[in-house]
């Protein structure tokens, strides 16, 4: 019997001749890849990869077991798609391979992104009214808040709940940021009221429960405004950067994306924030990433400690509903910071919301 | 000290004192809601609510520390407004409450609902071609099964993958069902498509990224054909059940409800089939639930169990994806069954396909 | 340029190698694992492996990223060692690769399995006192259960909570279960209660929250005595089988795995029942699977529907709490059935119980 | 009819007569519940409870439908429970409730807690060898590292996998850590083996598959010995902090809470960190919470970022593997740290190490 190490240094050959043999069909499979190309086909043809699993499995006599050698050859097969892929994955526009630095965006005279100090975005969950939406715009403006929030548009779990005020909502938002010389956020939830929703907001939101729907992601990838992407409530992290991708596939460069916590068993919270996702969006992306601690965790006690971690995580702001009145709210109460626990918050904050937020690039 | 038979007859005399007072206190609310109703004013009057916890946190002596006082009143004024609610649940149109006995839907000649035997809805995950959709309709037509199903318009987490054939997909589709004498099942994503998809489709699919799709939701209500509503792959039961009410507010009252897995830890199946959902779903309403094994679980060597279990426990369908060469599918490969594993599966079943679903009311 | 065939010519020609080559490299791997078995040497050498890494990574000229060089050849490593596992997995003593066959229990005149009618196993949550297990065991022996459930030691989230009545209740339960020959089983959560508990039970049980303790699972793999092992409540199928193997190892083949939901984000149910894990373990394993309908929905309103699917699925039997008078339970009140409760599941179960479970063998 | 203001004078009145009998009701109770004490009896007695709603049920003449009103009592019945409660709440050891301040562990000359800057534990998975552990040692310690880990009994999956090297590991981490003047942790998995365990090492570590074990709590609770108490894997916050009133509840008092991240659907990190679960626990209990980084992610890439985010959320120390050579590591290797990326990650964290943590009394 040949010793280990004789029998290691045949490994070592065998290695060797492998890889010449993966390399020359890689480069065999990248010119079929170009044909395609040219033909307008697909480089992925599941009926040729079948073909070719047969006929190794009809000359395989082992020791592999069939499976083995499929399995094998698949990774071979994907290895060599990967090839091709990789490029379009270069082409894959959110993607820090694409652009390696990060993206800031300029929507007015406010900035957000790597660089820059992370912004807030407060407001109302509803706009209710000329009054409400006066009174928290003054405040929050006052206060040095730039980008005000608050739905004309509601999204509700019983279709007989406050929808929203629709365009009258649009109207005193818009109005009440004006006033105070803000950005306007509003969430859309219709392809159709993309028009109108844009011709009062600065940033459109899309909500967690619209993030898979792709027709309307085309849509306000259409219009010329920036866009609030919330992760959907138990979207993936790769779902949420595709979503992204949706946007950016129509020609608008401009989405922030937003993460606010996903589903779990755990009851002592509404959601649980996964900032493991915000590192990982700024790291997969060149994207400004925020955080809305208020549905994360939907109590206020936890708002402070949350927009405290996510800003250490490298979050590009933070997402916080503000009610002159949270317990007559009608929507949300729970969890609305009413204007004296706005200043606490911001306060506590302050030190981390003048530091500009780290470059990953 | 006075005995503890003493002190429970004290406690059962201000337990009955208690209720009288609750009563009054019930009647009187149940007129101040009827004046509201009369006013157009909504019942859940938050401000009021504030002041009389206000009113009684300063009247409080103890021993019930300040918080329990409000609690208990909070439940109080909660069993008033539910007095008021529990009419409106008797008004969500889907709930048993309002309707005690099963739906049976008619759509052709083809019946779904209770009492009668469990439908099959079959066909390939995507219409790719005309020889795909006819091949695979005269498969399943000829083995008896009455409803087509095959996606035109697909929902994909990448925007550069293959996203259906659209228009040309509704042609062949409803062609390949028509000539098989079956129903053409198709999903609709956007709001704007609802009108061409209607035109073809004999049951409208809103498929499970769409479930919280509220605009989509109404749209479809307002269309003149069935709806097969899947759950969301995160969506509580409840949230299930509330959109379904969506598509009933509209005026659309032909609604299938489709369980199709949740989302879990678990790594080995796709998704988590979830019966118990199953089950409350035909509890708490009167519409038909089918159950899509193919999502459920995204392996083919679970089909025939999760079936056998679906219908065990109820379910008014099976939905199940069949394509005549799931190898070489555009999509989902993976699961699809091919015909020959169809003819399996549903012989395997057939002694459960021939046994009208047990009526719950 | 070449065409497109030649090019594919080319591909085939190359595989036929790569596989000639794979093949060899295999053969000589197998005998470095004999001598290193020989040796008293683990198979996997993950500084060897890092070697021919580092030498590869020098060796490419691409197009091969070294990345993707590094990954095939990790695979291709992870497929000779698999070769070794193989066996190993043929000698995973739980699986089917090693035991076709599905394993039958017998237990006293009892038998549990395939091509048996599926068990009941009922009882209350907690063993509270000598009247109340004699009335359920009188009760339960006279409809035909076979198999008499109650806990002695409780697994509380609380330490003050009530502990269960500890050998005293050992004492009650087996008496109840002898005067009505029936088998009893009783959880044991401490490797130093083995003995004692063993020396009372004629099944152990190993509860969810000790799924994952492997030093009871060893212990109780000593023990000759059945064990009923219950799905932890996260954990996966694999994490499962691998629980039944921990049992196996030490010498005791008699084990029966518990299916009883597990934790998801759904509030109607405490538990989501997944059926698919059944389905899974009657696959892959060769042992019986039961189904704990009571804690898998935390409602007595989905028993029957859940016990239905659970066998429709395979099960090999029911695990349902029973007790007196559950209103005054110590714990887990609102689940168990009482006396005409269960009267009633069992005749509506009737059909399926009297039906032996199919043999996947 | 009324006026809706004479309505609400009227509905005030009979606040007013409730929160009067409510309160007396609860002044009868607590008597009750304290000759209860003196019998010995538990407060809880579900029959009585029973009795009086059967009565109340039978006395309701409406509007309320029965089950409102047996709802309403049990809200009474339970907020006078409690009353009493709420002293045993008051008497769960690790509450704020009970000890308002801070928990600082003094251990040899460490010190964690409120006041104190964070600590590192750090130091591999397994202990493999002298070797191993005296090179990791030195270097940590070099580094200013107080607290050395290193597992010596090891879970696994597998039964078949590496289960540790047993008592010689402890010795081995012994020695390395008093030869540079560290502490040690290292996990105990089985009740016997706390003595020996506790013998070797300075803090005992209950792993997240055991924090449901409940007899290992109790023998930790025993020892004279902190523990570190680790989150089960879909453990909820409030099981967590009972798993620490169970070691408190048998004389121990030194636990320090460790977040190690929880299962969900996610597939980029190996489990989802859950830094709500940090802060909520720092308000709930008066213990110092650490965070375990790396099984939070199972990836390299996130462990700054993520220590990062549990200093700002108020963490008292971060728990992160570190192995001479995590390529050939018998466990976890894609995720430990070398000494390299050990020493950058401390360097980056340093600012955050040297601030102390805030205490929250």
């Amino acid at each position: 019997m040949d010793s280990i190490a004789t029998l290691r240094a045949k490994v070592d050959e065998i290695n060797a001749q492998l890889l010449d043999l993966l390399s020359e069909r890689a480069r065999i499979v990248v010119q079929i890849g170009q044909q395609h190309s040219l033909l307008g086909k697909p480089h992925y043809d599941p009926a040729r990869e079948e073909e070719m699993l047969r006929n190794l499995a009809k000359a395989n006599r082992g020791p592999f077991p069939e499976a083995t050698v499929k399995k094998l050859f698949k990774e071979i097969f994907k290895a060599s798609l990967d090839l091709e892929e990789d490029q379009d994955q270069k082409q894959l526009l959110v993607s820090r391979k694409v652009k390696a630095q990060d993206t800031v965006l300029r929507i007015g005279d406010v900035r957000i992104g790597a660089g820059e100090p992370p912004v807030l975005i407060a407001g109302p969950c509803s706009i209710e009214s000329e009054e409400q939406m006066e009174q928290t715009a003054a405040f929050l403006g006052g206060r040095g808040v730039k980008i005000l929030r608050g739905g004309a548009y509601k999204p509700r779990t019983s279709p007989y709940g406050f929808q929203g005020m629709g365009v009258d909502g649009l109207i005193l938002g818009r109005r009440a940021a004006d006033q105070n010389k803000m950005l306007f956020v509003t969430e859309v939830m219709d392809t159709r009221d993309v028009e109108i929703v844009a011709e009062y907001a600065d940033i459109l939101q899309v909500g967690a429960r619209n993030m898979h729907n792709f027709s309307l992601l085309r849509e306000v990838g259409r219009a010329h405004k920036p866009v609030l992407l919330k992760r959907g409530f138990s979207a993936t992290i790769e779902e949420w950067i595709y979503a992204a991708e949706y946007v950016f596939s129509e020609g608008n460069s401009e989405v922030i994306l937003c993460e606010r916590g996903i589903r779990t068993y755990e009851k002592w919270t509404r959601n649980t924030l996964d900032l493991s996702a915000v590192a990982l969006a700024k790291q997969e992306t060149h994207l400004p990433v925020v955080v809305d601690v208020t549905h994360a965790a939907g109590r206020r006690d936890l708002l402070l400690p949350l927009a405290r971690a996510a800003l250490a995580v490298g979050a590009d702001g933070i997402h916080v509903e503000v009610h002159p009145s949270p317990a007559t709210a009608l929507s949300d109460n729970e969890q609305q910071l009413d204007f004296a626990g706005f200043t606490r918050f911001q306060d506590a904050l302050q030190p981390l919301l003048t530091t500009p937020v780290l470059a990953k690039s």
